[in-house]
């Protein structure tokens, strides 16, 4: 342990892109997703994102952050439009072509051509999913909530449908990550490939030890 | 691959306990942190919390979303109170006692003294950090948006301070989790050490290929 304190004068003074890398890494491990989305003339587009999060499970939300409304957004703009969007998990073997699709194509053309991603279909959903992917999840939009604070967007999405590899559905609903292959990420840049399990544990209760299942 | 389609009726009909893990699973990895605040007696609080994410670098933001209202929520209320708290990386080291702390112990009884982890404080900040994690944050309550959808808060605060070990830091800012020890969550009640790197990629451009830096 080498104990370093970073005041809020240190962070303001650190060179532009050293505070992205810095400030992207403080909140641990984040989720890796594809957003797959269709313009009104039915275009595909995909973006990957880090900031999806568990909303809740009855009704069943997802929450995601939006980059600022100053630069491209051609996930959010589609997803508003058509009301209908697709979550898709980042996993080992599409690290590469996942990470490009952060590259700012234009509008017109498609991430998914670009990276060699396989757009699928649902039937009756109009968003495409990722044939790569070993979890999707085709969601409808409930609520989008701007941040003024930053100029991002909160987009709330109600689960419509999932498809996964059955083999990681557990007999209580426990989805197994390292079965599916996920990734995660760290910072802005990075990739982590399925982390050991340290372990599930019970419900925790005050009269209790922590104990594992 | 044994591919499993899951439509919303069949997410309707799942057992309370099922669909909770279900759920939970979709998002992928989420951070795992404990949420340090005093109330108003300045008696300490500690939650752990899976839903932090990365806001913004300039202001530094941090999101996390709450429990609903309907429940305990001492944390919330203290920060609305006070105005600030910590979070702070769970580590490998300290997993059992950082998911015992979201047993419903009384208001008036620390999830310190409870699980064993040690209160600690930076000089004129009001919330305490917890001395066994490898990196801690100090935050300003800058807002909180209701998510009247399903009855949660999402809660916006600006850094004021970081702690971490500096061996982590790396030259350009990036932190280095694995470094930290930092673990994850998957599902309800699913615990991960530090997962395997993949590589950082250098920032996408339209007209080169994904490349590892």
């Amino acid at each position: 342990m080498n104990p370093l304190h970073i005041s809020a004068d240190d962070i303001r003074n650190m060179e532009h892109r050293f505070r992205v890398n810095f400030i992207n890494g403080l909140s641990g491990y984040k989720s890796a997703n594809l957003v797959g989305t269709v313009d009104s003339q039915g275009a595909t587009n995909l973006a990957i994102v880090s900031s999806v999060v568990h909303l809740g499970a009855d009704p069943a939300l997802m929450g995601l952050v939006t980059r600022p409304r100053s630069v491209a957004r051609h996930t959010i703009e589609n997803l508003a439009q058509t009301g209908v969007y697709t979550i898709n998990h980042v996993v080992d073997a599409i690290v590469p072509q996942a990470h490009q699709t952060s590259a700012r194509y234009p509008r017109e053309e498609s991430e998914f051509e670009h990276t060699g991603l396989t757009p699928a279909w649902v039937v009756g959903f109009a968003a495409p999913k990722v044939a790569e992917s070993t979890l999707s999840v085709g969601l409808r939009l409930r609520e989008i909530k701007h941040l003024d604070i930053n100029d991002t967007d909160f987009v709330i999405g109600e689960v419509q449908w999932v498809e996964l590899d059955g083999r990681a559905l557990g007999e209580d609903g426990f989805i197994d990550l390292v079965t599916l292959g996920t990734a995660c990420v760290s910072g802005l840049d990075c990739y982590h490939s399925a982390p050991p399990r340290v372990g599930r544990f019970h419900y925790a209760k005050p009269a209790s030890k922590p104990t594992r299942r």
